[in-house]
Parts: C-alpha cells; sequence; structure tokens
C-alpha cells in the first residue's frame, strides 16, 4: 500500500503544482500584468488549467484509489492518509464527469470576461459584459448538467464550493434568517443614523497601508510567508503553505475599504497560513469550504476588527497615525461610525446587518438565472427592482449594482454568493465556542493580543485543512450542527446597545 | 501538409504556454516572492520544466516534424513555416537528447543554488556555494555528455546559447579581440583616471526610477506591454510578445548602476517586443542567440547611451531632475564621468574597455572547470589570481568576486558568458550598418529622437525573432560575417578623444 501512496501523493503534487501556478498566472493578471499580457495570459491560463485537470482525471489515479481503499478503510477515518484518499476520490469522482476541453474552454472564456469586467466596470456598460454573462450562464448550466440527477440545477455549483449543501438547504436556511434579520435592520434604520464623517475624510494611501499591515501583524499574518499587493477586487491566494498572499485596494476618501478589505483577506490568509505543513502539495492543504473561509475571514473582520476591545487597542495608534483627521475623535464616535448600519450600495463595503440582504438577492439571481426564469438582458433592471425592495433603494448606475462584484465576471454564475452569509452565521458560531473555551481572548483583545485566539482557532479548525467537511468540522469544534443562534444573538447584543434598541 | 503543421503549432504553444509560466514564476521569485515560498517555488519550477520538456520531446513532433520535410523543402527557407520546421527541428532534435527527470534535477538544483546564493552573495560566504555550485558543474558535465562526439566539452553548452560557435572559435575570437584591446586599456590606464565624484552623490531611488523610465519610453519601450520592477540582478522576461518585463537595481550612492541597468535591459526587450506578432507562441519568437541578444542591450546601453549625442538631449534633463547633484556639473564633465575607463571589480559596471577583459576570465574558468583542471574549491584563489594579472587588482572578497554573478548560482556553468563580448563586437557591427544606411540617426540621437535607429534596427533584425542563425543575420544585415574592426574603430574613437590617446 505504501508504494501507491506515494505514487498517489507524486500525481497529486504535480496537480498542485500546475494549479499554484495557474494561481500565480492570476495573482500577477491582477496586481502588475500591463494590460498588452491578457490575451495570452488567457490561454496560459487555459492550458495550466486543463493539464492539471487533465492529470487529476488520468485513470491510474482512480486504479490508485480503488487499490487504497481496504488501507484506507484500515485506518482512522480523521487519519491524515485515510482523509487524503477519501478526499481525493471525491474530488476524483466529480473530476472525471467534466471533459478536459469543456474546463479550458471555460478558463479560457472566464479570463477574457475578466479582462472586460476590468473596463466596463469602471465604465458602467453592462451591455459590454452581456455576451460574456450569457455564455457564462450557458457554461455554468453545461457544468451543472455533467452531473446529472440533481434536485435543482444550481445544486452541482454550489456543491463544488459548499459541499453538502444544496439550493434547497440554503434557502431554508436563509428564509430562517431574514426572518430574524429584517425586523433588527428595520429597527435600525428607522433611529438617526450614526455619523461616520470622521471616517470619510483624506488619509494617504501610504499610512493606511502601514496601518494595515501593522494591524494584521499582530493578528499573526506571517509576512515571511507572504505579502499584500493592490488590486481592483481584494482577494487572498495561495502558491503553497509558504507563500499565501492577499491582496486590497485603497480609498483615500474613506478608511474603511482599504482596512476591512487587509483584515478580512488576512482572516482568509491566517487559515491557509495556519494549516499543518505535512499537507503541503495535497489537496487536503486548502480550506474546507467557501462558508467556512469565510467564517474565518468574516471573524477576523467584523467580531475582532469591529470590535470595541479590538479599537481599545487600537484606535489611539490609529489616531496617531491619523492626527490631524482624528486626533479629536473619540473612541466611541469613532466605533459607532465603522458600525454603522445603513441602506447601501456595495456589498463589501455593507455593515454587518444588511450585508446578508445583499447575498441573498445574489443567491436567488443565480438560482433564476440557472432555471432560466430571469434573462441576462433583464438582471439589471431586477437587480434595481429588489434592491429597492430589500434594502430601500435603487442603484444609480449599473458599475455599483450588478456589475460591482467580479464573481459572475471571472468565474461561474452558482454557488459564488452563499459562502458569505454561511461565513457570517459559522463565524460568530466559532467565536462563541472559542470565547467559552478560553474568557481570556476578550481582555487580551483589548490588550492588542491576539495570540490566543487565533492558537485556538489554529488548532481547532485551521491546522486539519481539508480533511474534514463542514459539517464534521462545526460537529468538532462547536459539538453541534450549523445554528444561526449565537450570529442573531451576536449581533442583537452589539446593535441592541449600539442603537439601544 | 496544413494540417500537419497547425498541429506542430497547437503543441508549441502548449509547449510556449508553460515555459511562460516558468517563466512567470521565475520572475516572482525574484522580484515579489516571499522567503517562505522558495522551496515550493523550486518544485514547482521543476514540475513545469519537465512537463514543457515531455511535451517538446513527445515522438508525435518528430513525425510531424519528418512528415513536414517535403513541405519545408518546396518553400523559400526564408520564409514563415520554413523557418518553423527548421528551428523546430533543431530544437527537438537537441531536446530528445536530454531525458526529462535530468531537466527537473537540473530545474530543482538551480532553484535551490539560485535562493542561497541571494543569501550567500551578502554574506560573503563562498564556502556555502561550494557544494552548489560542485553539483552545477558536474550537472552540466552531464548535460553535455548527451552530445557526445564534441571537440570540447564546453560546445554543446556554448551551441544552446550561440549556436554554431564552438570553444575553438571562441577562443580565436577572444584571442585576437584580447591582443587589440589590451594595448588599448593600458594606454588609458596609464592616463590620469577621469573624474566621476559627481555620479557618486545621493541620488534618492525615486527620481532615478522616473528619470530611467523616461528614457526608456524614448527609446521606444512599450509599457503597455512591459513593465519594470526592482531585482538583486537585473535581467529581460518575456511571457508572451505582448508581455516583456525588465528588472533592474538602484544604488542610491552611484547614478550609474541603476540607470545603465534599465537601459541595458530595454535594449533586450526591445528586441522580443520588436518580433513580428504572428511569431507569437512559436519557438521562433524570441532572440535568435546570446550574442545577438547582447548585441542589442550593449547596442542601447553603450552605443546611444554612453554617447555623447545621447546627453546633449538627455543631460538638462537629468540635471532638472537632480540640480542640487549635477546643476553645477558641465555636461563634458558627465560625459566623461560615465565613460571612466578603470581597473574595478565588477563585470555590469565595467566600462567599455575592460568588459571584455572581465568576460574572458569567466569563459576561461569555465572551459577549466569542465574539463576538471580547476576545482571548485580552488576558484575564489584562481580568480584572484587571473584578476590580478589582467585587471591589475585584487579582489578584497568574493561577494564582488567569484560570487558577484547569478549566472553560475542559478543555471549550468559553460556558454553562460561568451554572449556579452559576442554582443559587444556584434553591436557595435550592426550599429556602424545603420549609421551607413541611415545618417541622420547621429543627429536625431541629439534631438531625443530614437525611432529611426529602432525602426530600422526592427525592420532588419528584431522582427526575423529566431528566424535565422547568428551568422545568416550577420550577413542579411551588414553583408559579411562576425567582424572585430567595427567595434575595435569605435573604441579607439571613442577614447582616443576621451583620453587623447
Amino acid at each position: 500500500m505504501e508504494a501507491e501512496l506515494q505514487e498517489l501523493k507524486r500525481r497529486l503534487l504535480e496537480v498542485d503544482d500546475l494549479e499554484s501556478a495557474a494561481s500565480l498566472l492570476s495573482w500577477d493578471q491582477t496586481t502588475y500584468m500591463p494590460p498588452g499580457g491578457a490575451a495570452a495570459r488567457g490561454r496560459q491560463l487555459a492550458t495550466l488549467g486543463e493539464l492539471a485537470h487533465q492529470k487529476l482525471v488520468d485513470p491510474e489515479i482512480g486504479r490508485l484509489l480503488d487499490a487504497l481503499r481496504p488501507h484506507q478503510e484500515a485506518l482512522p477515518p480523521d487519519s491524515d492518509d485515510a482523509s487524503l484518499i477519501r478526499v481525493t476520490r471525491r474530488d476524483y469522482e466529480k473530476a472525471i464527469k467534466i471533459p478536459p476541453s469543456f474546463m479550458a474552454q471555460l478558463s479560457r472564456h472566464t479570463a477574457a470576461s475578466y479582462q472586460a469586467w476590468t473596463v466596463a466596470r469602471p465604465a458602467d456598460d453592462f451591455a459590454a459584459m452581456r455576451p460574456y454573462l450569457e455564455t457564462t450562464v450557458e457554461l455554468s448550466r453545461q457544468m451543472a448538467d455533467f452531473f446529472p440527477g440533481y434536485e435543482h440545477i444550481a445544486d452541482p455549483l454550489i456543491d463544488f464550493a459548499d459541499e453538502g449543501l444544496t439550493a434547497a438547504t440554503v434557502r431554508a436556511l436563509f428564509s430562517d434568517l431574514r426572518e430574524q434579520l429584517v425586523p433588527i435592520a428595520r429597527a435600525i434604520t428607522g433611529q438617526p443614523p450614526a455619523d461616520d464623517t470622521s471616517l470619510r475624510q483624506h488619509f494617504p494611501e501610504g499610512q493606511q497601508w502601514a496601518f494595515g499591515l501593522d494591524a494584521i501583524r499582530r493578528f499573526g499574518y506571517d509576512f515571511n510567508r507572504g505579502r499584500q499587493d493592490k488590486t481592483h477586487h481584494p482577494f487572498t491566494t495561495k502558491f503553497s503553505l509558504g507563500d499565501v498572499r492577499i491582496t486590497t485596494r485603497v480609498a483615500e476618501h474613506d478608511l474603511r475599504e482599504g482596512l476591512f478589505a487587509t483584515l478580512h483577506e488576512a482572516g482568509h490568509a491566517l487559515y491557509e497560513q495556519g494549516i499543518r505543513g505535512d499537507l503541503e502539495g495535497t489537496p487536503l492543504a486548502r480550506g474546507t469550504s467557501s462558508g467556512v473561509h469565510e467564517s474565518q475571514s468574516r471573524l477576523w473582520e467584523n467580531l475582532v476588527g469591529r470590535s470595541r476591545p479590538f479599537w481599545t487597542f487600537f484606535y489611539p495608534r490609529l489616531q496617531a497615525t491619523f492626527p490631524e483627521q482624528l486626533g479629536a475623535v473619540p473612541l466611541d464616535t469613532f466605533y459607532r461610525a465603522i458600525n454603522k448600519v445603513e441602506r447601501s450600495l456595495i456589498r463589501v463595503e455593507a455593515d454587518e446587518v444588511t450585508y446578508n440582504l445583499h447575498v441573498m438577492l445574489r443567491f436567488d439571481f443565480e438560482l433564476a438565472l440557472l432555471e432560466g426564469k430571469l434573462a441576462v438582458r433583464d438582471l439589471p433592471e431586477a437587480w434595481r427592482e429588489r434592491f429597492q425592495a430589500d434594502l430601500g433603494i435603487t442603484p444609480p448606475d449599473d458599475r455599483d449594482g450588478v456589475l460591482q462584484d467580479i464573481h459572475w465576471y471571472g468565474g461561474p454564475v452558482g454557488g459564488a454568493f452563499q459562502g458569505y452569509t454561511l461565513g457570517n452565521v459559522m463565524g460568530a458560531q466559532f467565536f462563541a465556542t472559542a470565547l467559552d473555551a478560553r474568557p481570556e481572548i476578550a481582555g487580551e483583545i483589548e490588550a492588542g493580543r491576539l495570540d490566543t485566539l487565533r492558537a485556538w482557532l489554529t488548532e481547532r479548525v485551521y491546522q486539519h485543512g481539508r480533511k474534514f467537511t463542514t459539517a464534521e468540522l462545526l460537529q468538532r469544534v462547536t459539538g453541534g450542527p450549523l445554528r444561526i443562534e449565537p450570529y442573531i444573538a451576536y449581533l442583537r447584543r452589539k446593535y441592541g446597545e449600539l442603537y439601544r434598541l
């Protein structure tokens, strides 16, 4: 069995090398690549993606997995080797259903679409993106159809991002959540809005950048194994466990945009940097699911990064960085400003209370597009209507409406958004468990020390990478299944106090 | 034939995509990669290199080349298709002699060696590099031995860089050149040295950077299809004809280091950016040889960038950039300073007259290492002795001695250096031909216009990529073979005037 296992690992390492190379090509495409490089880059990404896929679906991998089944069954299920064989088999069985030529076509198309979006979004030009998005929807449908037997056409796509979930389960969860959230949002938006003028001053990029780096260094983000660069749309990417990079954007007229993007991406990166080194180069060396990944970005961005204890320590440092802008602004005013709840246009800048409404409308549109109940040409209008109904405002343009997120323009439609809300819910559940287990965490955050929290998360969540499914991980860490109560309790407590509800 | 040709091109494109991806991984390794990424990066580069090699040596390529032979023979030899088939066959016949596993081993080793060198050079620690270099020499010998029948063990390695040349032909050329150069160098170094204190002031990096970019923009370097970043060792790299990047380093205490590195690399990049777009993705879409490539970097760096006409235009701009440092320094003093001939330690900073002596000693050491006449452990001492004999000074340490160049620490030993001197010789030959053909060039340079020169070089040299061998290109462009006379005449004229010989 040892020989088969080694051969499997060797082959998986080769797949990982190709995928990591493709990730670097994508990172470069959004950070430093000159415009003239775009056409060839799309082709190169398609070639690497196709090769990685070919190597993963090689029948020899199937043979090795079959041969290794008795070995797997003899091992404890939570052992590294049993987990590797089990997770690889799941990946393999999905991958063999998708023809390599389709993967290449999808990769070429999404690279071209992404490039067009970087021009069309600032130009507020949905018409330019319409043919791309139509093809994307069509390709997404084809992708789902490689997995016949689904209940809803989005199910296979949701399963890629959040294994084990379906359109029906997500819909049910979102419905429960919506029932709780809408009254809270309504109560708050009926109050006088928080004053956030202090955040809308001029904050020079260089100082913002330095402050953000200092904050995430205290989170425990390891710059020896990472770096931060600038992009249109912030993201985290990994080329190996020793090289986990984040990107951010900076707005000089609003302190929130860059700072909270940095904290958010650092949360993703802490997860990846925290994976055990001996899982390197295997399919286990990444996050469990989109939802669990978002639980960490949202935990560090919001539960830590928008909390009063965090700013008790960091606010004096921020004031020292921007004495003219913030020297006379009290901590309480700042704290209220960064937690201002409002009807806003942009998902990634939305407050914690309304954020999920942004996600739910996107999720519903994904289902409708895939079902064929909504045509791409009708999407901008549908967006405006639903936005007015859910958020009480109408986007003045498509740039800050339907064009705002990269997802549909740089990848398939379906499964792209539900992870954000799942992340909010799970993040609160993990954080409540952490605070119960290690009550000293709250006091440490006030002193600018995040080590206990990060160590606890690393021990319970990060180190395992993808060994456990989302449901297994929740069970192991919190002792139960996904529950919305900790999240709702957190929102009620925090915003109840802030808005004296 | 059309189907075979299309299939050949498709396969070559895939090889090119893998090689371009590897180039990006290398570029990132030297520009932005955090230290923690090094181990995996070496492995990823090895995987990509191995795959590219496997795909190039696929027997199907051999079959297609055989099938295409009648097609090739029916076409004019200088047609694109005939050239593609001919050049691919040469590459293929070389590549099939090297086992893929050897390529992977070499790639892994040179990546590790490069990483070690980035630490060992600043630490002046040759002992740390000795085991790496010993392995490199051994692997270089093995590489040569895949090509039995050579006269000298370096011949196959020289042929990789400068096809058609051998140790014997390079030695003969270097001997002739040396005979002419040494008396010139001796006559100059017997004179009072030029005063270069004006260049050794404090020049802030940001302004140096901006000035360099402005200069190469006027060369015609297209920033829409390229960019400049910082590295330890400047280089040019290409990910597609639409993405040709250069790197440089900047010394704030010496204006020469960064500026002339930028001009040098821009010369390489103009060559690559000037290749005809329809050669994209084929083995023709690169420079003909190491020597011809260097002819362009040295032409733009020296024949243009260290000339009086060039600085007649650019010096007032440089003074405006650095008014405190250069406002009171006359053009003539500056021109003498940037052309100061001296016994110096560093090849890339050496003046045009002594530069070739630096190259020749490296070339001789490569031959001696490969022949086994010189052991790696004796190299630092041999370096010091030969340096004293040839240049009249002894390096005080290995950092600025045998450790100074990346070549032996990031690639094979053999064939790494002769191209620089060949480039000096050919650059002068091309430039003299250009000035004969278009006498207006000299006057245009004085007005800061480089278009005619660049257009002439693009038309005669760049656009063809690798369609012609070095010898064929020289014949087509200059009407004859390689000749040292234009280079010697240029040096005598320029330095005769500067040093009143």
